[in-house]
């Protein structure tokens, strides 16, 4: 399938993909797609009647955010997907109007997609998990009894989601430092990244209202990139028995494209079998995992990248329908736009772990720069780039680029 | 003072408290101000030209929240509640157009008084958590060692918090039964409340930037009841290592009425001393506590209610100016309507513990009701009540009452 745009080879924006975001046109945030390096602006193609054939309020393409579009449903996002490649490969409408419609993507100023309402971080990645427990409890079991019977989470904070290429300082915070008998303030000396990716809530339920396996997809709209940023030694301190809180929520950065899940329908693929069988309302059918491969490049200021982790989102143990599932079951609601994150998503070699808390095994380990420098942590303005993309058949769509640089 | 509207003897709602809340009037959720039995329709008020000496878009009062009239900032509520002081306590435009706007408070629907972007929950009171950790950890030291030395918290599930009277289901999941191999799945057997307030975020903070201590009170608007429903079977079996969430986002009820600081300021009271002396960015000045009496009542279905706790707001270890300068000292920004939980507020005699894991001693006590029956944990049929006031010089305020009641 070809377009008449011109879409670069090895675009992660291919015809295939046609992923949604909002950009800046004219100072107002405007939904688009992306395809190739141009942006379709949906909303000046309703206004011209691109989407005429379909029924459906586009005026829903006026909002600042996607979630008006989401909320149309299931049906919509298949038919507006359908009439976009169409019109992308064929001299249509779309192509007639081009020169008002067609954006360029490379410098588009992009925001935040959606209003999150909710923000989920998942603990799914079993390598990521067992990692983990081991360098903090080094004498046990490194998975907790809990681990293998429900997907690990719990709630993060949804105000400081930002967009890629938002610049996060280095936070403050109490520390207690080995051997000390009181805690110390000042600015983390463990800034680390979490490699994940996020699903968007693309149907809500009501209260009381629990989702079952098969129906859980359903209800997910598509994915992004998301760098759950850590700062170590803030959450060592902090986080027993409540969990994580000021460690986490000084930032977390998404990539600006949503994937839709139909777009990521041919990278299917068979998850980790789990042992023990999980309880009968975890049991699925079919394959509900998912073939992305992830990179994260580390880059320190005006200096070149160094790729320090390779992982796939096929690694995780727990698969996204067991994770909204198991969310609900107790009547907790969702809404539109509520954003679900992975958890770290590391595979079984070292040069596949999702944190620099696990590549350099708790900072006892250096890893080394292409400039020769090395690293523990994060350092002040150094960049982290993380990319995902699925390739098969010839046929390539990814997520783009979720980058953040750490300040002063 | 004295009001043209009948205050009767008690009331929480005299002249001197004016809480704000959402209503619905012609099928539409509208802000109000209680007064006595009656409900000041602010929208009303602002078209007859009640507050056209203020400076300020009164427009607000035609939003469904109270989160545009929060935005207009502390000059602003504090000039509204001056101008409805004296409206109502002289016959003035108000008088006049009384007809227009009053409303009848006891038969009114309530609805959720603010849009509630982000919710944390803080583990404040060190009884409780004193508590908890002797049955937890019954060999330990029943503080952990972060806990005096910051306002332990984590952030909770916003989506679920409803309005006083939402009745919540039980909920489902999974638990590990003492002595088993493996989890079972069904509906809670430890249902439980948390006796808590909440404080509202009443000015917005940017992404990186932090609150001064002596500056955090003016990002607060108001205080509501707030009571953190709890399945401590499923808590238990999920909570390690990421804190809870099933076992609390399936619900969360508050009242519906925002008492202001403002009307707060004659009940601060001195704090409990902190030992050993916190941070310097956790140190403050004068009285940042509040003299809130609580008290819960458990009301079988059909049957009368039994008083199960008495408790205080000043029984506070950490208060809510270090809650809110502790949660923004890594950057982490609030938004107005955030709502930030107190954690459950128990005394130190038991007829003071604000959940009835304490009350019950975990379940091994019974808790003996009027009507000759036991409790360790909620039935289902039962109705939770909270309410809290506060009393001195003869002058009352309340917060009206948080009901819930669990049903199968």
């Amino acid at each position: 399938m070809n377009s008449w745009i011109n879409v670069p080879q090895n675009s992660d924006f291919s015809i295939y993909n046609l992923p949604y975001g909002v950009f800046i046109r004219d100072e107002k945030p405007t939904p688009g797609v992306a395809i190739g390096d141009s942006i379709v602006d949906l909303n000046t193609a309703a206004k011209v009647g691109v989407f005429s054939e379909i029924h459906f309020d586009d005026s829903v393409f006026e909002s600042d955010t996607l979630n008006d579009f989401i909320a149309c449903g299931k049906e919509t996002w298949s038919s507006v997907r359908k009439v976009l490649t169409r019109e992308l490969t064929s001299e249509n409408k779309l192509y007639e109007f081009r020169e008002k419609i067609m954006v360029d993507r490379v410098g588009a100023q992009m925001v935040l997609p959606v209003k999150v309402g909710d923000y989920t971080d998942f603990y799914s990645s079993i390598e990521h998990a067992t990692n983990v427990g081991k360098m903090f409890r080094p004498n046990g079991d490194p998975l907790l009894p809990n681990w293998r019977h429900l997907p690990v989470g719990y709630h993060g904070r949804a105000s400081s989601i930002v967009i890629s290429g938002t610049p996060l300082k280095r936070p403050q915070g109490q520390t207690m430092p080995p051997n000390a008998d009181k805690p110390v303030f000042g600015p983390s000396k463990r800034m680390d990244i979490e490699l994940e990716m996020a699903f968007i809530i693309g149907k809500s339920t009501k209260l009381g209202e629990a989702i079952p396996i098969e129906e859980a997809e359903d209800h997910i709209f598509g994915k992004v990139i998301f760098n759950d940023w850590s700062a170590r030694d803030l959450q060592k301190w902090e986080y027993v028995p409540l969990g994580p809180f000021l460690g986490k929520n000084f930032g977390s950065t998404i990539s600006p494209w949503i994937v839709t899940m139909e777009a990521l329908e041919p990278y299917r693929c068979e998850s980790i079998k789990q042992e023990p069988e999980v309880l009968p309302y975890l049991q699925y059918s079919g394959n509900k995992n998912y073939d992305i491969n992830l990179e994260v490049g580390l880059t320190p200021e005006n200096d070149e990248e160094t790729t320090i982790c390779e992982s796939n989102f096929k690694y995780m143990y727990w698969n996204m329908a067991q994770q909204l599932t198991h969310h609900t079951v107790n009547g907790c609601n969702v809404n539109i736009g509520d954003m679900m994150a992975s958890g770290t998503i590391s595979g079984k070699e070292k040069g596949s772990y999702g944190s620099m808390l696990e590549l350099s095994w708790s900072g006892k380990e250096e890893i080394t720069l292409k400039n020769g420098k090395t690293r523990t942590f994060i350092e002040d303005n150094d960049t982290i780039t993380i990319r995902a993309y699925c390739e098969k058949d010839g046929k390539r769509i990814g997520f783009g680029e979720c980058v953040g640089k750490i300040i002063a």
